[in-house]
């Protein structure tokens, strides 16, 4: 039996699904979240929750933290009722956030500098892989912190992969991650629309390339929607890429780093978006493309 | 034992596999090539070899085509002292050669018009995939053909996928495939240089990406070579994404469709090319982008 006390904030489609595993391993949960149906939904399921961040901090050892950026991450620790009000000395913060590395270094440099421990460690998987417990981490801070959390990160996630002792690595190697990603899928919809405006059996292409050397996660995962043309039911929106590959690309900015792959899959999805399809599933990138496909080519 | 006679044309790093393994299983295979090393190598490793094309088809049930393109693929069959001048009727000829659609339709045609079965069908999975005969076939032909065939290529392929009954479509089958393979490859390289930018362990981004959603089948066979910027012992080399590529986007522009990530992918080939790497391994896309990652990035 785990007798240590988390305090969980950020309880949406992912985080609810890893407070719950921790929970049942036996941790001391405290969820919070600002949305009270988030709050009803892990007190359905048996966790305890807290109605500010103050009272989920309630004798915690480890904070973690789901929130969708870099801003509520900020908001949640230094804001006013944060962390920060309430943290004891030593505190462990879990920041599961995808931010930008200079951001993600800043917090860290400011939790340090208020004798807490901040592990930058987004994850990847989505919220399949929450649920199953088979996300991927991608840690980085100090060692001692890190070890010491091995136990929570393999209650959630199947992989742990520390990648560097600075916070801010973390959040760089998922913003690499996610320039793969968004153009895996940005390019699993240009391949699928030009195979339906040269009129060929999407099943039989996406069963070619699926176990060819063509294959990539994105294609085996999303193809199946573009086949289908069904794009209502998101697991992920086509905006969530228009998020994410801003971040690579203004990463790459400032790196002084040209990504004309990343820049040229993000036009993708922003078209995707602004004709109407932002909160469509974002296999839905495949539209912006089969604005072009309908039609028969010229003789 | 098989009693069938096939004259295998093109006896290079794929085809010279792919024969082995049909004589290996019985089958008479007559082997063919212009250049003399290659009809020793299949000499040594007990196979047939004829001085010529004619000598290759005698007595002949299956003409298999593995030539490197389409030029050469009609030359073998119409060109002076080519198939068609020594075929018997109803021959069967199974091209495995990669080339535009509108060249194997136009094939198709001739042969058709000659009492000649064609089967347009290119294989996936290099040449590791034709040594251990686990290739993807996509064929496109005459149904009963193919089926015909189905224990020709199950020797030489682990998948064979019909993709239509009209030669061409197996051509844009492929063509779709090797627009995935070239951006999925050009986007490992863009995000290991832009990794190696940022100063971050290229080895544990490899862990990361590879096992998660940014997984490609590209990147977990090309990535190795990459972070240890190794392109001095090419499986593949830069020039063939460039002439695959080319394909692609010649293609695209046919179709009247816009393929922008495939067209931005062939510029980093063509850069790498271009920068004295054409020879060397295709992971070599890597060096277009890495001559914007050794410095450090500015404050």
């Amino acid at each position: 039996m785990n007798t240590k006390t988390i305090a969980f904030i950020g309880l949406g489609a992912m985080g609810s699904h890893s407070a719950r595993r921790l929970a049942a391993a036996g941790y001391r949960v405290q969820g919070y979240d600002l949305r009270r149906e988030a709050l009803q939904a892990l007190a359905d399921a048996g966790g305890e929750t807290a109605s500010s961040v103050a009272e989920a901090m309630a004798g915690a050892d480890y904070a973690l933290l789901f929130v969708v950026n870099g801003k509520q991450a900020e908001q949640i620790i230094f804001g006013t009722g944060g962390i920060a009000e309430s943290a004891r000395p030593g505190l462990t913060i879990m920041s599961c956030v995808t931010m930008p590395p200079d951001q993600a270094a800043s917090l860290g440099q400011r939790c340090r500098e208020n004798g807490w421990r901040f592990i930058d460690s987004p994850v990847s998987g989505g919220t399949a892989g929450a649920s199953r417990g088979t996300l991927t981490v991608m840690a980085a801070g100090d060692p001692a912190a890190i070890d010491d959390c091995r136990p929570i990160y393999a209650t959630i996630a199947e992989r742990l992969m520390v990648v560097g002792a600075d916070p801010g690595q973390g959040a760089m190697v998922k913003t690499i991650n996610q320039l793969l990603c968004g153009v895996h899928l940005a390019a699993a919809g240009e391949a699928m629309a030009m195979a339906k405006r040269a009129g060929l059996d999407l099943q039989a292409v996406w069963d070619v390339v699926n176990y060819s050397a063509a294959g990539s996660w994105m294609m085996n995962d999303r193809g199946p929607r573009m086949v289908a043309q069904n794009f209502d039911a998101p697991t992920s929106a086509v905006d969530i890429f228009v998020k994410d590959l801003g971040i690579v690309v203004d990463v790459a900015r400032a790196l002084r780093f040209p990504a004309p792959l990343a820049a040229t899959a993000l036009q993708s999805f922003l078209g995707s978006s602004g004709a109407g399809n932002s909160q469509r599933d974002d296999a839905a990138v495949m539209l912006y493309y089969a604005g072009f496909a309908p039609a028969e080519p010229d003789a």
